[in-house]
């Protein structure tokens, strides 16, 4: 798959513009993907004027990307499109709950990479915001999700105006396995990450970061116990007002 | 990106075995795909036993492909191996939550689609299974998933033996928004929707299941509410198993 093997998330763009037609394109061909039942569960939501994205910008932490980016596309879970779909057709829809949601989001997440893929074959380049899990209320107030649809993925898109390095990656032997899970052991855990936590801007990340070991960068500063679990309620506030009723309680009627 | 447009679910596979090289291979390329801090949330349990295929048929309602596949892989949320880690570096991981668990869920299906754009151009069949979703407690029995690892996608993987028909896919004016969402009207679900509808094997597929709409095929047979409400609470329980507590508690101590 051309470039795949040199890819790197790209965060500054030239000015030269993303064509409709391009993106258009790309859009259609990335929905080839598989999809539950083939009802494709996800939407797109294109962002290209700049008071959106100066909107979407505090929803994901200021990351610059977001006001610089031609382009920003929101995707979407959504199970609202069916829903709607089967309420004309005398249908009875029941998608208001967690099972429905994990569809949707997974239909929404293979079609995000597809397009991902997409876009590197044409050397456009991209970053994937992981931050849309974290404030997802304000993504839906502002680009005015309705109920039965979720965004789960954001991808600033642009022609690149930067190449930075490339990001390692642990072997495979770190994540495969046969037959069943074996778990790890001390040992193996200096087998798999060793040479990871060797490499000169790891060290250096450690430093700047005034930590002793590069897990604790991740455990103690990026992603911490205390952020987690009060982003993990909000998700969870946000999954309930969309409609995803997410614990067993029985959900609303269609 | 070749043979996407042609594109397929392939449920029979030729006696041709999958070379362990190849499969190695593109394993290892798919995981040139962004993750979120380079932290590859991720597991593969690759299955080529007959005995584990023969364990794991019921737990994808014996769906023929997983006896039949010469290679069946089984991509899994994985917070443990980070969580290992991080102990065996003096950090203090906090990944027992939902906002990891779908962390870890996206990295692990963004991962699981490059995977199946990278077969898709070796030729490889694969059919994906969203059962993977219905019963997951029974595939981390057999799997023996530890905590905070959850299984989110099957692929059956062989080369392949039958060329089905492709299958529609409703227009990008459909699922692509602008700027903000515009909701669905009867006139645009129509729009959308009576091209789908009119196909001769949706036709086929309403009168065969008894129904008067295509739609009613979706919600009254094969993804009902009945369904859908007890899978969930299968779903949320199979999560707090693994570790990944689905509600605003707080979690156990790492």
């Amino acid at each position: 798959m051309k470039n795949l093997l040199t890819r790197r998330s790209i965060r500054r763009y030239s000015d030269r513009p993303v064509a409709d037609e391009l993106l258009e394109r790309l859009l259609a061909e990335a929905s080839r993907t598989q999809t539950m039942g083939n009802l494709q569960l996800y939407s797109v939501v294109v962002t290209r004027s700049a008071e959106m994205k100066e909107m979407l910008s505090p929803a994901h932490f200021n990351q610059p990307m977001v006001r610089e980016a031609p382009v920003v596309l929101t995707i979407c879970a959504d199970f609202n499109r069916t829903t709607q779909w089967a309420l004309n057709r005398k249908g009875h829809p029941g998608y208001d709950n967690m099972l429905s949601f994990m569809n949707a989001a997974t239909d929404a997440l293979l079609y995000t990479q597809t397009l991902c893929n997409l876009m590197d074959e044409e050397g456009l380049g991209y970053c994937y915001l992981g931050t849309t899990l974290y404030q997802p209320g304000q993504i839906i107030d502002i680009l005015q999700l309705p109920r039965l649809t979720f965004p789960v993925a954001t991808l600033t898109v642009g022609w690149p105006d930067e190449c930075p390095p490339m990001s390692d990656r642990l072997s495979t032997d770190s994540f495969i396995h046969h037959e069943t899970y074996r778990d790890y052991t001390p040992e193996s855990i200096d087998a798999f990450y060793t040479a990871k936590e060797q490499l000169a801007e790891n060290c250096e990340f450690v430093k700047v970061n005034g930590k002793e070991t590069l897990a604790q960068v991740f455990t103690d500063i990026r992603y911490t116990r205390a952020d987690n679990e009060s982003i993990s309620a909000q998700l969870l506030q946000a999954l309930r007002r969309q409609g995803f009723e997410p614990s067993t309680s029985i959900g609303d009627e269609e």
